[in-house]
């Protein structure tokens, strides 16, 4: 069998999810797809609406066979970190190609852009160190890095948060020399940001805030996702009381930071350059989460960056337990659900895969699941007891299987 | 001027107290009243019914003169360290006697049982020590081992709550040699634990559970409390929504103990044993704090143990700190509240107190002062953000001025 392997969040699956799954499967010939998912906390440093569990059976059902857990230590990091956690997991199962959505859409504009990165490296690097110590996000600096060293062209702006993306992983493809080929489909509309849904396709961002604004599905966001996407976001909201936000997290965090020293705050992954002071300083002040952040946000300190902060403050994860997880190379495949077309898949590689395949939480002596356990106990820490329990026991028994 | 010293809790500052502040007045013949009162969280582990501003204020406007905090250090803590806390504040305010209630109600009894117990105090050691590992509780070994060396008579039960404490009052002031002279009435009823209000004297349990059970004043329990905690109850509640229970504090223990590690939690003070393991394992069952504590309880850990485990969980309070701050006596004598009879003394009386009196948190530097923020930060993080802010400030611009 042939696998694809795809790079997710699905927060939620929407239309725009299924229809860049369709053209993969179409364009790279496979006959399984494999997803790599965010699971409770996301790159940007969010919590997902609904848990990864409602998240991977919307997916399983609309045509994914495979969801590969994409551990905390990587998916809630910048783009180049969580890029090689994902590809690498792709490459330790198996497929023989990704594929990316990009605003590009032609894959060899970036491969040609990995080759002049190459031969331009030990430029690029002092232009992001002249960026980031004039005070520039990491983000912004390496936009403008690329640019000074000619790899943004007409044909592939890497302003553009795909292509930004995609270059990662054909940097992560290349560098490791992984048999692994890379395919890109255009996006064609509803950018990242783009907050209004017209009709079937809209951006996630926007789908998300139509749910949590309305509280409902209403008809027009009921058009943006497939049937399966839907069902599960009723159903969690049903039995768990609430579809997560930020907001849903002010009491927690907010009493976190308030019982912390600033020694304890200064060890938390992502927290540096005195940042604890204002994060403190400004506690007693906030009235939400959205009004914090903008109380701590500066020039270097972005609203995403200080949202995979205030991440790692709610998780309690620390820079030692990261860095020590991110010196290695990822430890387990962890499966959060599968078909019986993936189970076939899996038979057929099992052998080949040199790495544990893990489904529940039985024996989490790896620092990469202890990390994933708390993120995830965290996570559902806003939940009342009962949906609260259950969850955790699904955590500890996964995976879903899906028999059709 | 001449002055009594009151160890007290004042949750909530009901009949029985305002009769042993009168009684205490009388026997003692002294012109200011003072109390040295615990603050957010109580002796046996539990977050006070109404802040310490509001029982502050109840206690002045009924006749206290000057209220001084019971440091968190001291006040979370057994009845040994508890007392010697409050003694030594009592020292340093200059009191010229203490008056405590007691079972017993005679102070030759006390006396005499000092006597008794400094000639056999390496007895009790190994009688202590013997219970304990034996399995005994704390209370439950000392009770035993004071019945071994003789120290219990007919006339003092030191197996009774309020005889218990008073004898750790007593043995702060002959063991130090403090020029304190110690009193003690009688308490004829409504002991510790009696839970049934049947008049104008109830105990303060008994006044809790009615007030949070029924959520109101209900006209029993108005006849058991002066019109000053009548009406700081009520401004409490309107103004804060609450009146603090340990289950207000469920949500925010338990997302605390399941984002710990069982290394984390082993540095939390009190924390022994294993009982981290037990904590830990218990966490994904509990439905309430009630129903978790039964979980954890065994013979060794009492109900009492393990709320103030879970008090010193939610503040965050290490061994490390408390034992530092434990190792040297009271750094200050923070004032909570006083009247202009309180100012008088204190005007009169300065120049002979040695160690800095403050008020606010401006300059919270000292270890102990760090503890006693984040026990009021946690103490109030249960609330919504207008009162939490607000009330936050008053933390810091403290004290309450009673002009009468």
């Amino acid at each position: 069998m042939k696998a694809c392997g795809l790079i997710v969040e699905y927060n939620p699956f929407h239309n725009g999810h299924v229809y860049h799954m369709d053209q993969a499967k179409k364009v790279t010939k496979s006959d399984c797809m494999i997803t790599v998912m965010s699971g409770s906390f996301l790159q940007r440093g969010e919590p997902a609406i609904i848990d990864k569990f409602h998240r991977t059976r919307a997916a399983l059902r609309t045509g994914i066979d495979i969801v590969i857990e994409l551990p905390y230590a990587y998916a809630v990091q910048n783009s180049d970190i969580f890029a090689s956690g994902a590809v690498q997991l792709l490459n330790e199962i198996g497929v023989s190609n990704i594929c990316f959505g990009s605003e590009s859409g032609n894959i060899s504009y970036f491969i040609e852009a990995y080759e002049n990165y190459k031969e331009k490296e030990p430029i690029f690097q002092q232009e992001l160190k002249l960026g980031l110590s004039a005070g520039l996000a990491f983000p912004e600096a390496s936009k403008l890095a690329y640019q000074r060293i000619g790899l943004t062209t007409k044909e592939l702006d890497l302003a553009k948060p795909n292509n930004i993306l995609g270059f990662s992983y054909v940097k992560t493809i290349m560098d490791q020399k992984l048999a692994i080929e890379p395919f890109t489909t255009q996006r064609t509309k509803n950018e990242f940001h783009d907050q209004i849904i017209t009709d079937k396709i809209a951006s996630a961002t926007s789908i998300r805030k139509n749910l949590t604004e309305n509280n409902q599905i209403d008809s027009s966001v009921k058009n943006t996702m497939p049937e399966a996407t839907i069902e599960q976001l009723l159903q969690y909201k049903e039995s768990s009381g609430l579809w997560h936000t930020w907001e849903d997290y002010f009491q927690l965090l907010l009493y976190r930071v308030l019982t912390m020293s600033s020694e304890e705050l200064k060890e938390i992954h992502g927290v540096n350059e005195g940042i604890e002071h204002r994060i403190m300083k400004t506690a007693t002040k906030a009235t939400s989460i959205h009004h914090w952040i903008e109380l701590i946000k500066t020039k270097r300190y972005t609203w995403t960056r200080i949202q995979r902060i205030f991440t790692h403050i709610l998780t309690n994860t620390t820079k030692k337990e990261v860095q020590k997880s991110l010196n290695n190379t990822p430890p387990y495949i962890r499966i959060l659900g599968l078909t019986k077309n993936g189970q076939a898949y899996l038979n057929e590689k099992r052998k080949e895969i040199s790495i544990p395949i893990i489904f529940g939480f039985k024996k989490n002596t790896d620092p990469m699941l202890i990390m994933e356990e708390r993120a995830t106990r965290a996570y559902y820490s806003v939940l009342q007891t009962n949906p609260r329990n259950r969850l955790f026991h699904q955590e500890i028994t996964a995976p879903i299987i899906l028999k059709k």
